[in-house]
């Protein structure tokens, strides 16, 4: 199989992409018919979180309406034959601490199980690096389940490290 | 010395508080002259991130004004006789997964270290939180330095739970 090409970023980027007018536009399209959010159910935590039926649950389609509006927040596909094989979300966020710099925050890197450890992982989250770099950021972060040992491993290899504590509350 | 009252809502956030057009508002006040930052600075890990001098490192005022400029981010200050004493910043992030769920995001608290103990971080961390609910987020997150032992503390007393390797990478 030869490896999945990574979309341009001009077509990577959902926002860019509708900017752009392209009525066929990939992700739109993977995401209208479902085939984003089984991707992010084909997974053994995401299994038990996401819907895959047809219609899309009105939830998806508001949050991706969200997405889209803002202008830091990219929501990225990595597409192999008309297929997604790829996702990853990148924020950009403001703050005062550390000479006032902004981060870029990495969510929802998910790879179809048939597309792993070929590279594809490690050039979408170095794609998102780089943009960070182009905005000015100073620092990217990620939380990762802990219970996801390949995921930790994969992060380490490209150079993140694991100072943090990463806590969560369900509302 | 009596606990320090928390601002009203209305008066919390930098960007609310320059909508209600108050010139003499207490956080664009600290803001400007410098007692924000000097707080971020107050702190073991903080001190050697942070430029006090004044006039007011570009930087900062860059920062500034880009969280104000954004409706997803709300930077907050507690205020006790004209002087901040707590700070806090509240991100919400859109996103697909968790069936399309926004997420709020804490970044950045700090109390002076002569306001600690008495119940102020918690004042500010559940005012967080229930503006999370109220803007119908399914979760909350935040990252604390694994080196911050009573900060850790702290939030798994407010419910948080540790389920997450938080990874940054510095650029």
């Amino acid at each position: 199989m030869s490896p999945p090409a990574l979309c341009l970023t001009a077509r990577l980027g959902f926002r860019q992409t509708v900017q752009h007018g392209e009525r066929n536009d990939p992700p739109g399209g993977c995401f209208r018919s479902g085939r984003y959010h089984r991707l992010l159910a084909d997974d053994e935590l995401g299994r038990s979180r996401e819907d895959v039926s047809i219609p899309l649950n009105s939830n998806y389609v508001a949050a991706f309406h969200a997405i889209q509006a803002d202008p830091h927040q990219l929501l990225v596909v990595a597409v192999h034959r008309e297929h997604v094989v790829g996702t990853l979300q990148l924020s950009f966020i403001p703050g005062l601490s550390r000479l006032g710099s902004w981060r870029g925050q990495i969510e929802a890197v998910r790879i179809t199980a048939d597309h792993r450890r070929i590279g594809l992982g490690r050039n979408l989250v170095e794609w998102a690096i780089a943009q960070c770099r182009e905005r000015g950021c100073q620092l990217v972060q990620l939380t990762t389940d802990k219970r996801r040992l390949d995921a930790r491993r994969f992060y380490e290899r490209l150079g993140f490290v694991a100072t943090h504590e990463g806590y969560k509350l369900l509302l």
